[in-house]
């Protein structure tokens, strides 16, 4: 039934989900190819939120000429009106003869009905087809739809004795212009950036992406807008001068009761939102935090942290993948720990398997995942 | 003049003398092959000092066809009566008329002199060919001859958060089975074994090469010998009981005040011995152990010790190399240092090439050498 050219469609299609990888959010990235026999009709994929759809870019180009053809969709079409009319309706209309969906929607509200406007209208579906391909371009729609959490990046830069700055807290630079230039498409591919204030204080940092450092996105839709950014600031200590301030949407989490504190309020009249959250005596309350970001539609965060946010991560068990760029230095003994994470016995060490190993420059980068 | 014939016969030689690296020490690496045109009329390697050399061996494989042949040797022939006859003469006396060597021998004493004595008995001479191939085979032997020091290899076993055990000292085992054979490979190939009394009294160690670890080693001649374990011990604390005493032949450093303390003539009584070296507040001196530790004739020394000792030989920049496996774990910012080394600013950064990077299993191997 399936044969190695509806493979090879559903890759075409997969491939070109990936080119809305820094432009699509909070929407899904999605790519579609409209086929009949050897012959793509049409082919696209989803640029940005309130833009169309893929399938709907993609029947445009096929035209009249899609009757009778096959979709090859990475995502159950929509059945519902968006920003957009619904997209199974679009290929119904086209008289599409055959769907082949990678994966099923995963909002648990609307999932398969899309499929089953299809089957109604006399359209023969599959699903399945590069399912893990597929599910890959969207890890953070994928968990924010069943868990209601956005997918969780840690980033670390790292020298090879495990340390992220000296004690004095100077880090300038420890990895390579490679490595500087990967965490911009990093921070391009996600809804947003969360760090802690004590970074924002020692660094001010932006958190933005720079453009221009991204360096050469092939094919890929540029980068729209700026991935929100997002302090966890207990006490409200944040300057309102910060950097972090300029150049988009900014959401502080901060105590309750620092709510009512006049430094929270000239924050809000900044225009700044603020939100309560709890906190313990480590920090604050990660899984609470990434409930509201799931709530504000945040597919996936990249936390870009010193060593006590990013130690709460990992001994909370709350990273979905540590991305650790290890340059070829020592920094010594006295240097500053990638994670505060004060662990008793061997049998408490945190196991990683390795997803994937580059070399940038000097540097190496590893993808991690807990095992 | 030298053909590709001649660089296929030259980089046979070195991949022969390849197979002596569990076994020359104290002698060098040495291969040889005896040829004419297209064929190799005798090959073979240096196996063991006291032991036949590479050039008598494969002389005797070649018989009289040697005579108008060429030889190709990774090291220039000896000149000298050693505890066997001068290869030179070998050479002479069976009518080789060409000869190729690669390097020459680094011992200023001798150096040229093989050479010399083949061209004065009308052999044509050619010097250099494979030469960087061919230094890689004695990095120890080259050192110590030029510069009365051994190579230095410094051993570290760390997580990806650069530490070597638990608070509590506990330590096994970070890096996997791969890791760990590697390093039994690493150890036939020292001369020395050197580690520090924290080590000992901590882990009682025995450090010595277990065959059955050291998995295939393909064609190499087998380990002949224990390496020298060498204990840098002040106080002469070490325990005549401790394991490291057991297999082999120990040298320990210790403090000279201490050489005349009951402990120090206990360890002597059981034949082990014993040397005064200075001893600054940071820890031993470690250029003065090298010394003399090249005096008697120890080309490759792994240095397999705790934090104080690594980080001596890294802050007085001694180490060659860095050998340093990487297991995909935390072990936790309470965790013990790779090095004791206090960095204050990036600017005192210690920066390493990486020389040569390797899976073995989860973990990974790099290669490093200061830049």
């Amino acid at each position: 039934m399936i044969t190695t050219r509806d493979r090879a469609f559903m890759a075409r299609a997969v491939q070109l989900a990936w080119r809305g990888r820094y432009s699509t959010h909070p929407n899904p990235r999605v790519g579609c190819v409209i086929a009949r026999g050897d012959r793509i009709l049409g082919e696209s994929w989803h640029e940005r939120a309130g833009e169309a759809h893929a399938e709907v870019r993609a029947l445009s180009l096929a035209g009249t000429a899609a009757r009778g053809s096959t979709a090859y969709v990475t995502l159950e079409p929509c059945s519902h009106f968006g920003r957009t009319p619904p997209c199974a309706k679009a290929l119904i209309e086209a008289g599409v003869a055959r769907v082949f969906a990678a994966t099923l929607d995963p909002n648990p509200n609307v999932s398969g009905r899309g499929l089953e406007m299809l089957r109604a209208a006399g359209i023969r579906v599959h699903v399945g087809l590069l399912a893990g391909e597929a599910a890959k371009l969207n890890p953070g729609f994928m968990k924010r739809m069943t868990s209601g959490r956005p997918w969780v990046r840690l980033k670390m830069a790292a020298s090879l004795d495990g340390r992220t700055a000296m004690a004095s807290g100077e880090s300038q630079w420890i990895t390579g212009p490679e490595s500087r230039s990967d965490v911009q498409r990093l921070r391009a591919m996600s809804d947003a950036i969360l760090t802690g204030v004590g970074t924002v204080l020692a660094d001010d940092p932006s958190l933005t992406v720079r453009r221009e450092e991204m360096g050469d996105i092939g094919s890929a839709t540029e980068p729209g807008r700026q991935p929100l950014r997002v302090i966890a600031d207990r006490d409200t200590r944040t300057p309102a001068s910060a950097k972090i301030f300029r150049g988009g949407k900014v959401q502080v989490f901060c105590a309750t009761a620092s709510l009512a504190t006049s430094a929270a309020q000239d924050l809000a009249a900044l225009g700044i939102r603020l939100r309560g959250v709890a906190w313990h005596d480590k920090g604050v309350n990660v899984a609470e935090m990434l409930d509201t970001l799931g709530d504000i539609g945040i597919n996936e965060v990249l936390v870009e942290a010193g060593p006590t946010l990013a130690g709460s991560f990992i001994s909370e068990d709350l990273v979905d993948e540590l991305w650790l760029y290890q340059a070829p230095v020592f920094l010594g003994s006295t240097g500053r720990p990638t994670a505060n994470l004060p662990l008793e016995s061997m049998a408490d060490k945190i196991q990683w398997q390795v997803l994937d190993r580059r070399q940038l420059g000097a540097d190496q980068r590893l993808i991690l995942a807990r095992r």
